[in-house]
């Protein structure tokens, strides 16, 4: 049984990493001791070990322990014996390219489709949608694909941001931009505001969080999910 | 001998399309009687009929009649055959695509070095640079390769925004995601303001308008380039 819950974010504005959702993981995670955490996505740049340790830092309090993936000779055997998986932010592209890299999409996906807990935050909640075409992130690095893990049938937009209607800036918005994707693509696509939440257990998918989440289909105008309700 | 003009942006704050940059364009583009217009980025998924009205119109203002590539049954032969080239703005990845699924971006760039009068607005001065990888885009379409022009010797970040420090937002400031780009590449970034532009004759490039420009180089401290100063 599917078992997922994606965050818009690891981190709000003045409190430590994780910190508002510890008490939801603390449930999510019953029963598992040991977390297995993909730190590809390497947040402005920190290293594999550094990232690792500040989640490790942040899990010590609800008494789960933390492996690094980048920790393993066999990252497959690593993706393949995790109790539960985390994959946190950072750059999208750097991430899926890193997954390829190491021909890990389809084992992550495999054992997620298979019941493995899967926690995404940002780029780590991106990738669980169809593609990363609507990240937020700079394209840093050229992946493979645009192709992500699909374990969601959407594509997520974290740090969801409304237009800003005393903005002097020209850049496009938020709306614009997604948009701009529903031109070419037909996946439906889920703003998530900083603080909100979704979770999966097989079939049922549910917003969760402090605010509702704006939802983008193709053709359709945009409207407010609100926060308990079901996909 | 070439001669570029690469703006941050088309329009500003409350003003009409290439409104404060139709004096510039006037003296730039002098002795151009036909601009042929490539309207490939399609802002907020416009037509390429649309697009190219809108800038036609704009460049009536100062006597130069606009073309859109699109309406070539040989699109090659339109460029070889351009008196001078305006790429606009839109979404860069888009762009970027039809270039290569038209294998135009080779003529273009071999156009551009030869002389032909260039000039780029947003998406368009992005692909002037050598990657589109510090685009601010959603990558909306899987191109060929984030590989582009490569007239000038560095990448553009276009209506670059300073970081808010009001901001209780937790996504990446812009400067984070160029810093995160200098973990993988080496070529520099100019985060170019709004209103300001640069202009390149030959190997003579100078930032130009009312702002200074945000210069990150790899390793570096990013700092300030004074308007008029040459690159």
């Amino acid at each position: 049984m599917k078992k997922i819950l994606l965050a818009s974010t690891s981190t709000l504005f003045g409190e430590s990493y994780l910190a508002y959702l510890l008490p939801h993981l603390n449930k999510f995670f019953t029963g598992i001791d040991k977390l297995t955490f993909i730190p590809y996505a390497r947040p402005g740049g920190t290293s594999h070990d550094a990232y690792t340790k500040t989640v490790a830092q942040a899990f010590a309090q609800i008494g789960i322990k933390v492996v690094g993936l980048h920790t393993y000779t066999d990252p497959q055997e690593g993706i393949k014996k995790a109790e539960a998986i985390f994959v946190g932010g950072g750059n999208t592209f750097l991430l899926v390219n890193q997954l390829y890299k190491l021909d890990l999409m389809q084992s992550l996906k495999y054992q997620v489709e298979k019941g493995t807990p899967y926690l995404g935050t940002s780029a780590g909640s991106n990738i669980a949608g169809v593609s990363i075409k609507t990240t937020n992130d700079m394209p840093i690095i050229y992946p493979p694909s645009f192709d992500s893990l699909g374990v969601v049938p959407f594509n997520l937009n974290p740090h969801y941001l409304d237009p800003d209607p005393t903005s002097h800036h020209n850049g496009e918005t938020r709306e614009t931009r997604i948009f701009e994707f529903h031109c070419f693509n037909s996946t439906p696509v889920i703003g998530l505001r900083e603080g909100s939440f979704i979770t999966v257990q097989e079939d049922r998918i549910v917003l969760q969080g402090p605010h509702t989440a704006r939802v983008f289909k193709a053709g359709e105008t945009p409207f407010e999910m609100e926060t308990g309700s079901i996909w």
